[in-house]
């Protein structure tokens, strides 16, 4: 963080090379979008090559908890003293914006990019916190209402932090941007909204309780 | 591709080291999943560390071609002879999944991970293939009703291509899996289903030609 704890330090590599005025290094902007998407992808180095895997995540702060699995080999790294060098994207799509030129077409779209070291989350008081974490994430509210994790769960369950400090948002929002000559042209221009909703849930045989209000909500 | 054309051949990387019931290799399978998501996540190495950035696709038979941005450093590097290292995924979240146990909470989802080298797409008649497919890809029909690139446009317009050979899906889809001595806990359980849809398409002030068919469809 910078001595403004509003703005995160800026970097070369958070820096974009194209379409800068689309950046910000805003703390609140940030931590809305990483508060707003289900799942990150997580980026790492093995054998010298990339690797890119899907997965759930949650922000405290100003850390990230990023799940892993047991043994595998981002954990491992995680786990040695030095950690793993990772990079977590999370990129939400707003809508797909049409231009009457093919080279104008664009996406709205809402995205964090956050690098840095990740290591495993041994201490077990951090662990419950982030297993609550993982779990409030989507679901607000639902880990107040479950079965807790037992020592033997929480000992199972396979959890990297990444502290937010290299890290940058990028968006686009708005309308179609044609260039001036093309405007005349007869093609449809504009904006088809994308947005990402909830379906009515669907109960498991053994639920004999009613939908909780955090589902009543999240389903609005 | 393995001998049999229907199924990808499977290596290390491409087999999960954890739910490898959830893992396919069949190309078919493969197809329809990085078909049907707007975005991949493109992971490369830069100065020693991992990169991973959201951008559009489009995939050609057993091809994808990925944009990316001219000058930037993923594009210098796949326009090397050697090329860059990559990894592409694409992930779609299909539903949340509530047990009653917070350790056997579960996303449904169905991602594709590719790894390979990318190449800078430098032919003039490859690169208009993969622009149309790039415009194609979100909204299939478009690049048939819009002011198709111009030379100057194509030369513009960075993109890199992976042949599509070292990859495999994972999936989960289903219910709510709890431990039998959980079933009679007194929380909600069962699945929360999660969709993309399409908003009401929002004409730019220049359109003066009817909702075409093709964004009917989408809207749909």
């Amino acid at each position: 963080m910078s001595d403004d704890t509003q703005t995160y330090a800026r970097t070369d590599r958070t820096t974009p090379t194209r379409y800068r005025d689309r950046a910000v290094w805003e703390r609140e902007a940030i931590h809305a979008i990483l508060d707003s998407a289900y799942i990150c992808h997580l980026g790492f180095i093995a054998d010298g090559a990339p690797v890119v895997l899907p997965t759930i995540y949650a922000r405290v702060g100003d850390r990230l908890y990023v799940h892993g699995s047991t043994g595998s080999r981002p954990m491992r790294g995680a786990g040695a003293d030095e950690g793993l060098a990772v990079c977590v994207t999370v990129t939400l799509v707003d809508g797909l914006v049409l231009t009457k030129a093919a080279f104008n077409h664009s996406v709205n779209y809402r995205s964090v990019v956050a690098h840095g070291t990740a290591h495993q989350v041994t201490d077990p008081e951090e662990l419950a916190v982030a297993v609550d974490a993982l779990v409030d994430h989507s679901v607000p509210g639902r880990s107040d209402d479950i079965r807790r994790p037992t020592a033997k769960e929480l000992a199972a369950t396979a959890v990297v932090r990444l502290d937010l400090d290299e890290v940058s948002a990028k968006s686009r929002t708005g309308g179609a941007n044609d260039d001036e000559e093309d405007l005349g042209l007869p093609y449809w221009a504009g904006v088809v909204p994308v947005t990402t909703v909830h379906g009515t849930p669907e109960p498991h045989p053994s639920t004999d309780v009613p939908l909780p209000a955090y589902l009543t909500d999240l389903h609005r």
